[in-house]
């Protein structure tokens, strides 16, 4: 089983009045962590062009404030589920070490681009998403 | 029972690069939209700055696409369940006729400012909210 | 002289850690009524698709802070200056009343959508920003 | 002379419609370098809450576009003048390479915390400037 953790460095724009990351920006880091997972499973630009990923369903459970001297957060993303045409990814975002700020997760659709329909997983996407499995 | 809609003209910026609003904006909607129904429940200063109320968990269903040709997205708000220390809030996003974007919900805890732990939902807070419940 | 003025409801998160609104988002302010004077000078799609308007220089200068008790911003737009290739907007973000927020311009320059080359302002667009000259 | 690079790593939500980072975004990325520029001249918590430093003015020129393969952006900050009250940054937003994509700079005020009023720059942070001065 591969894994694939990104480090993103927080910005000042991430904190709100209350002085600690807004939760709207937790979305922001999953997004980028999820574009770096379809990045390293080296997907070729005509499965991409052709087949669409899009979210579906996410949720999310808050479990500690990101605090104002935090400089970077560190997302985990998996694979949790692959369906016929949808998968799950799970995503745990930490300071790197044992500390949990949330625990995450996102349903996606694939679905065709030219005729805009669901469309079953094709065979190399769902080999390179098995890859990630847990 | 009350309700409340708010109508939130969409940004440039809520567009990403492949034409519709990102994903990750709809939460902005829905945190602003909750700001309205907390000053519309007409809390005094004196329960904001003494009982703080976090974000726990969120979950939203995407639905359909906006489109860039919106300019802007309606949002209704209710309560929908409220527990001893909690209480869940749900919402629509639609294009303020027929057409729901994505359905959602997030469900907030109180805590105690001073001693930044879980407490119960003072009464008055609790009274508010109900004229809120569906 | 025809004046544009465009009213944007501010969001929770416009206002960062220091409680006002952040130096960065008046810059979403001033792209978002530019957007509402290209529409409302009605350039047909035609002349979007071909000839193209980006932005090449911004300056602002802030007044007043906008404080966490503001709920929306006013910001008029006029055109200051054409030449050949570039004009110049001018807009003044305020409260919609006396106080002003900050002023600001940014030089947009056209260019040829196919050849990706500067390309003097088309006369239809000419007399279109001319409507809204001071 | 001292001087700083902040590498900041592009988002997702960086780039628009258009497929590229979007005009208001260089802001924050000059921003976040500030903050970093604050830190590494090591001012003191007690200098911070004492001397506010506000954004009075900002000036950018865009000179190339940056492209949705870009993955982050190098900024280059320097002090470029000390007045009495005030102080001039100039950025430069490059790809860490020879290809710049935009110059800036931003005009800071000092002004005492307490009285809310324009103060004279205090000697340790003019000592701090200074360092960074071309």
């Amino acid at each position: 089983m591969n894994s694939l953790v990104k480090v993103i460095p927080l910005r000042w724009n991430d904190f709100d009045v209350l002085g600690h990351v807004n939760n709207v920006r937790y979305f922001e880091f999953m997004q980028d962590t999820r574009v770096a997972l379809v990045e390293k499973m080296n997907l070729s630009k005509a499965d991409i062009s052709e087949i669409g990923h899009v979210v579906a369903h996410q949720e999310i459970d808050y479990l500690k404030a990101i605090p104002m001297n935090a400089t970077s957060v560190s997302v985990r993303i998996g694979v949790e589920k692959i369906g016929g045409a949808s998968y799950e990814l799970s995503y745990e975002i930490s300071d790197g070490q044992d500390l949990i700020y949330a625990k995450a997760t996102t349903v996606m659709v694939t679905f065709d681009v030219k005729s805009d329909s669901v469309v079953r997983i094709p065979d190399n996407i769902r080999a390179a998403l098995e890859t990630y499995c847990k």
